[in-house]
C-alpha cells in the first residue's frame, strides 16, 4: 500500500511527521468514515518482549543469514504498560490486566471486570453484544480462568470458577446470552453436582461440544467447547481430541461472521504465561506456536473480510526469562526443537514409574549427559515429586538454551501490540493497558452511531 | 497535528490502514521531498525493555493515580532486534550491535566497523562527512569505547582502545578529520608515554577541554573534551567538574549547527549497561535519567529546528533486570530514590576505611535493619574488597524494589525504538538494528542528492 504523497508532504513540512498521537487523533476524528464490523483481540497471556524475540530465534531458518521474522512482527505497532492498581501489588496478575484492557479502567490484582470498589465494570464484549453484534470467547485454559472472566463475567475473585461459569449462563445482555460462542477447557466447572450449565446452554440452543471433531463438524452460531476438565493441554503435549488454538478461532470465526452487524472475539494463549510460572523453556515455545497460529488466522481472516480490526498484546510477562544467563553471551533454541513432550508431560510419566533414560530418550530427541540423566534420576530418588522430576528436566534445557529465569511469578515490563486492519492507528505508539478497552470502545461507539446514520 | 482526512480515507478503503511498512516504503520514495539536515541518534546502551519500563515506575508521580510518561514514551515508533553474527555468541556485545547501526552490517562480537572478514565497512558518520556535515560523538564512557568507537574508528578488536584513538585523528575523510566535536571520557587513551593525542589535535585547531566549566566556556566548532581518566562518573556520583550527558549534547550541537550542511552527532548514554552488568539498579535508574535529559535536550532542538531527525534506541538489554522477582508481584522504586550515591561510590569509601554503619547512613536516606547493615559488615569483614561490598549493597537494594538479575552479561530481546522530526517514518513497527544505519544511509543520500539540485 502506498499512501499518498500529499499527507506526507504536509507532516514533512510540519517536522512533526507522522508520530503515533497525531494519527490517533486524527483518526478518532475521522473513525467514523471507518467500516470496522469486527474485533478480533487477541491476548498472549505473559507473553513479554523476551518471549516474542526467543520465540523468532526459534523459528529461524539457519540456512539464511538473516533471522526471519514471525508472523507478529510486521503487526508491531507499538507497547503498552501494565502495572495493576493493586494496594499491595504494582505487577499485574492476569485478572487486573485482563479487567484494563476489557473496560478501560485499572483496579487490583484477582478483579474479575470489578474496580477497586467491587463494582462491575462494562466490558467491550458486553458493548458489542449491546450493539447487536455476536460475541466470542476463546482459550486454551479453562474458559473461566481470568483473561476470558474479565471479557465476559464479573466477580470480586478470579478465585470464584464456579460463579464466573454462571455468569456466562445467567448474565444478560437484552435478554440474550452475553458470549456466542465460548471454546476452551472447564467442563469441570461447567457440568457440576450443584448445576450443570451445559445443559441449561443446550436448552437454549446451544451446541455443546467437548471433542474437536464435534466442533469441526458443528455450524451452529452459538455453541460451548470444553475440551478438557480444566486446561486443554498444551500444544506438543495435546492429543488429536482435542482442537488448537487456530481450530478453535477458526470455527469462533466461522461462526460469528454470520451476523450483519458484526462480531466481537476475544483470543487467548493462556498457557504460554503458565508455562513462564513454571520456568519452562520448552512448553513456552510450544504455547508461542499455538498462539502465531491462531494469529495468522484472525490476519487472513481480516485480509478477505477488510472490517475486521485485529489488536493482539501480552497482558504481562512472566517468570522473568531471560535469553542469557550466568555471563553467557548465548541463547541456542536448537535444543528446544528436540523435545518431543513438555518436561511436565515426561515428568508425570516418570513420576508414575517409566523408567529415566528410557523415557528422556523416547521424548528428547538430544544425546544427553551422563549427568543430566542423573540428575533427573536423582529428582526422581530424592523425592518422586513431579515437580522436582520437572524441574530437573527444565533445568536441562535452560542450561542448553541459556535461559535465565528470576521469578515464578509475573514480572512488570512493557508489553508489545500489534495491529492490523481499519482501526489499527488508535493503538500506535506506547500506549497503557487500559487505552486498548478505552480505544475499542470509541470504535464500538463510532461504528454505532454510524450504523444508525 | 492533524493529519489529512483524504489519507485517512484512502487508508481504511484498502483496509491495511496505516501499516509501519507501508510507511516505510510509500516515503522512502518522497525523502526527497523532505528537508533532513541534521541527525542525531541517541543510544542507551543496555536500555532494554526493561529498563524503560523500571525507569517510569521509578520517576512516578505517585500522587497522581496514573503513571506519568517518560520524555522518551510518546516518541516510541518500534522495537529492533540485535543479534550479532558472532560465529560463538549470537546475543550481541556493544560492538557489533555499533557497527550494524552504524554500517548496516552483522558481524561479530567485538568488532568495530568491520565485518566479519575484519575488513572496514564505511560508518553513517562518515557518510555525514563526505557529504560536507559536521559530525560529534559524545558518551560518558571514554569516547574511544565500543559504541562511539564502531561510528568513528575501524578496529578488529573493541579491546584496542589506543589504536581507536589514534584513529580519531588519523581517519582522514577528503584530508579532514572525521569526527569534529568529541566529548566524553578517557585522558589516559589520548595522552600516552607513547603518544599525545590531545596536543595533535589542537595542533590542528581542535579546542581541547578536561572540565565542564571549560566546555562550557569554549565555543570552537572543534573540540576534543576529555573529562575523565576512562569513564565519566555515573550521574549521580559525579563531580561537578565533570558536565553531563546533556550538557555535552547541548555543547556538541551548539558547535555542530554552526555548518549550514547539517550535522550526524550520535550521543551514548554508556553506563546504563554499565549499571546493568554490575546488577546496580541505584546506578541504572542514575544513568537512565542523565540519557533521558540529554534525550529532552535532543529533542527540544530538533523542535526549534525542524530539520532535525532524532533516533533513539539501544544496542541490546543488560544484566536479564526483571521487575519482580521470587514469586513477588512487586516492584517498588521507592528505595532506590533515598539513594544518593551508587552502591559502587559507597563500596569504595567503605573499602578504603569509612565504617560501614556511618556511611550507609550517610549516603543511603533509609533505615536499614540491622540485619542489611551486617550484610555489608560481613562483606567487608570477610574479604575487605571493595566488589563483595558493592554486592552486599545492590542486594538491600535489590531485595527492598524486588529486582532480579540473571548474568552479569547482556540478554538478547529486542529493543526500543524512539523517533522523531523529518524521517522519522523510517524507523516504524519491527526493524533490525542493521536497518537503522540502512535508513540512515539512505537519508544522507536522498539529502545529499537533494543538495545538488
Amino acid at each position: 500500500m502506498r499512501i499518498s504523497k500529499k499527507v506526507l508532504t504536509v507532516a514533512m513540512a510540519s517536522t512533526l511527521a507522522i508520530s503515533s498521537l497525531a494519527i490517533n487523533q486524527a483518526s478518532a476524528e475521522d473513525q467514523n468514515k471507518n467500516e470496522i464490523r469486527n474485533v478480533i483481540f487477541l491476548i498472549g497471556d505473559g507473553m513479554g518482549p523476551t518471549y516474542t524475540t526467543a520465540y523468532r530465534a526459534f523459528k529461524d531458518d539457519k540456512s539464511t543469514p538473516m533471522m526471519e521474522d514471525t508472523a507478529f512482527d510486521k503487526y508491531l505497532v507499538g507497547m503498552q504498560s501494565t502495572y495493576s492498581h493493586d494496594k499491595k501489588e504494582s505487577v499485574t496478575d492476569s485478572a487486573a490486566a485482563a479487567t484494563s484492557m476489557s473496560s478501560g479502567i485499572k483496579t487490583y490484582n484477582g478483579a474479575i471486570a470489578v474496580d477497586m470498589e467491587k463494582q462491575d465494570v462494562k466490558t467491550v464484549l458486553e458493548q458489542a453484544k449491546e450493539n447487536g453484534k455476536s460475541t466470542g470467547l476463546v482459550a486454551t485454559s479453562q474458559i473461566n480462568h481470568a483473561t476470558p472472566a474479565a471479557f465476559g463475567a464479573h466477580d470480586e475473585s478470579r478465585e470464584n470458577y464456579n460463579q464466573i461459569a454462571d455468569d456466562y449462563y445467567d448474565d444478560m445482555v437484552n435478554g440474550k446470552h452475553k458470549v456466542d460462542v465460548i471454546l476452551g477447557g472447564g467442563t469441570s466447572y461447567f457440568d457440576r453436582k450443584d448445576r450443570n450449565i451445559t445443559e441449561e446452554f443446550q436448552k437454549d440452543g446451544y451446541s455443546y461440544v467437548t471433542n474437536r471433531e464435534d466442533m469441526l463438524k458443528d455450524d451452529n452460531e452459538q455453541i460451548l467447547g470444553l475440551f478438557a476438565p480444566k486446561e486443554i493441554d498444551k500444544m506438543i503435549d495435546r492429543p488429536k481430541e482435542q482442537p488448537s488454538l487456530k481450530e478453535m478461532t477458526n470455527s469462533a470465526l466461522n461462526r460469528l461472521n454470520k451476523n450483519d452487524k458484526g462480531f466481537f472475539l476475544m483470543v487467548e494463549g493462556s498457557q504460554i504465561d503458565w508455562a513462564g510460572h513454571d520456568n519452562d523453556v520448552v512448553a513456552g515455545m510450544s504455547e508461542m506456536q499455538d498462539f502465531e497460529q491462531a494469529f495468522e488466522s484472525a490476519i487472513e481472516f481480516a485480509k478477505k473480510d477488510k472490517h475486521t480490526l485485529v489488536i493482539t498484546t501480552a497482558d504481562h510477562s512472566t517468570g522473568g526469562m531471560t535469553m542469557g544467563r550466568d555471563g553467557d553471551y548465548k541463547w541456542d533454541p536448537a535444543d528446544i526443537k528436540a523435545a518431543k513432550k513438555t518436561p511436565d508431560f515426561i515428568a508425570k510419566e516418570i513420576a508414575k514409574g517409566a523408567p529415566v533414560e528410557e523415557t528422556l530418550k523416547k521424548y528428547i530427541d538430544l544425546e544427553l549427559t551422563p549427568e543430566e540423566v542423573q540428575s533427573v534420576k536423582d529428582a526422581k530418588e530424592k523425592s518422586g515429586d513431579v515437580l522436582e522430576i520437572d524441574n530437573a528436566i527444565e533445568k536441562i534445557f535452560d542450561l542448553r538454551t541459556g535461559t535465565g529465569w528470576t521469578t515464578d511469578g509475573h514480572t512488570g515490563e512493557d508489553v508489545n501490540v500489534y495491529a492490523y486492519g481499519p482501526g489499527m492507528d488508535h493503538f500506535t505508539g506506547k500506549i497503557d493497558n487500559t487505552d486498548t478497552a478505552k480505544e475499542i470502545f470509541a470504535i464500538l461507539e463510532k461504528t454505532k452511531s454510524a450504523a444508525k446514520k
